[in-house]
């Protein structure tokens, strides 16, 4: 039975389950990271998280909101990490979900670390990364034989015009695949560094909003006009921005119709042209 | 209910799904993908996929080994293609059940280009990639505040001395976080070109077979030592390799027991010095 393989291990002394929610659509949500969260004593939760998701939850479970929305902090990263301790150490089975997957960008590895150094148990329960399964509901697969043998995914939080700015956007500009998180409010700053750098202004780039959602929103543009198409579309933060030939790929493999309404497919004549756009956008 | 959240969408004509099994255990399949998977009337399934989610099959599906363990493919790509395509114009809910993301090195984009040239309607269900979460059993976050801001992913099958070859391995080799996907076979010239790209040999580097399943092995090494250490070790392929300071996390926050008995924790006065050394290797 499947069940079996899920509700080993989930009883014992106290323990905290960092789990993935995943990247916003509810049922993106692992088998394992849903049973653990139906079984916990204790949920301590981001602002990213699917509500259905809290519906799940143990009716006598404690359900705190650890925040996170952008500006606004319910708990400090540090009060999270004194939260965990002291509930494991309690006895109590903790889940701690988190957007998307806790060890990308998630802070998962800070909480990790405090807990072993408070001693005590603790278990990664990956989730679905924003990074790739966003791209994937805009029809844009992060590799494509012929295309790419390698991507790249980095925050776009820092300013990267700060001498202090630790991240290598000279050889970011040259991955064939370029997926950046948390981008939108930088994406000028960003998108002159790549084009200095010497990525062509004509590499297709797309932005998605809201992936996987029902409110998911794309914007697809080119490396050169990216930053206008964005403003213009009113597209809100956060979203997931992809540079490279496979954002081109949105034109011919775009599927995800979160209306409801039914797209008008590519005509069939029209795919060999726009194949060939794709491979030369690379 | 969260049951509702899933089921929408399943019933209608023809219809592809490929889907995500996820890096190895088989809870780590999403619920939307299992549901899928229990509903379908035929299944297209890769070799490296937890045999109990075949057990998830209905009694009355059609169940269809595509293939690819190394060096052996029941049915070339072009076949796979061509079985998806001539299932679902059948009017048949087919799911292609694919380990890991079907959009991560594998070829869904090949498979969702084929059905949407054949003018058929088809679905992503994303899937945990290997790439992260071997990583996270294995106690490695693929990114952690103050030691990263980006990770790059490639694929070690491509042979890197050969002109042709498009990777491009001298900006890879800046990325603070690499990980190499099937690159046990190509370890020392993948290590070579690595090396004198400039990365430092002593940079922490991490291999993991079979990783999230009670096999999973973890061989434990530093950029200069790696391809001699999983010779030595015998490790088998695929594995997942990971070179950057990220790596050496694995010393602190190890978790997973495949074999059931308690590891020893780290002693916590050695935590500093680790922690220490950590960050010295990025």
């Amino acid at each position: 039975m499947f069940t079996q393989v899920t509700n080993d291990k989930t009883i014992g002394p106290g323990r905290a389950y960092l789990i993935g929610a995943g990247p916003g659509r509810a049922d993106l949500i692992t088998v394992r990271g849903l049973r653990l969260l139906q079984q916990a004593d204790v949920v301590i939760c981001d602002r990213l998280v699917a509500r259905e998701l809290l519906d799940e939850i143990r009716t006598d479970g404690e359900l705190i909101f650890a925040g996170k929305s952008p500006g606004h902090h319910t708990l400090t990263q540090d009060g999270i990490n004194r939260l965990l301790v002291e509930r494991v150490r309690a006895g109590r089975q903790v889940v701690r979900l988190k957007g998307g997957d806790p060890f990308v960008f998630g802070r998962g590895g800070e909480e990790a670390l405090a807990l072993r150094l408070a001693g005590l148990e603790f278990e990664i329960v990956p989730g679905i990364s924003s990074a790739l399964a966003v791209p994937a509901f805009a029809g844009v697969p992060v590799t494509q034989r012929g295309l790419t043998t390698s991507f790249a995914v980095v925050t776009g939080h820092e300013d990267p015009t700060k001498p202090e700015s630790q991240t290598d956007w000279p050889a970011l500009a040259r991955m064939e695949t370029l997926i950046i998180l948390m981008g939108v409010g930088r994406i000028g700053e960003i998108g002159r560094i790549l084009l200095e750098e010497g990525k062509a202004a004509q590499t297709p780039a797309l932005a998605v909003s809201r992936g996987t959602t029902d409110a998911q929103r794309v914007v697809r543009s080119t490396l050169g006009e990216l930053a206008g198409a964005i403003e213009r579309s009113g597209l809100e933060s956060p979203a997931v921005i992809v540079i490279g030939a496979v954002a081109g790929l949105h034109d011919l493999l775009h599927w995800y119709r979160p209306d409801g309404k039914a797209e008008g497919f590519v005509e069939r004549e029209s795919l060999a042209l726009l194949t060939e756009a794709v491979v030369e956008g690379a």
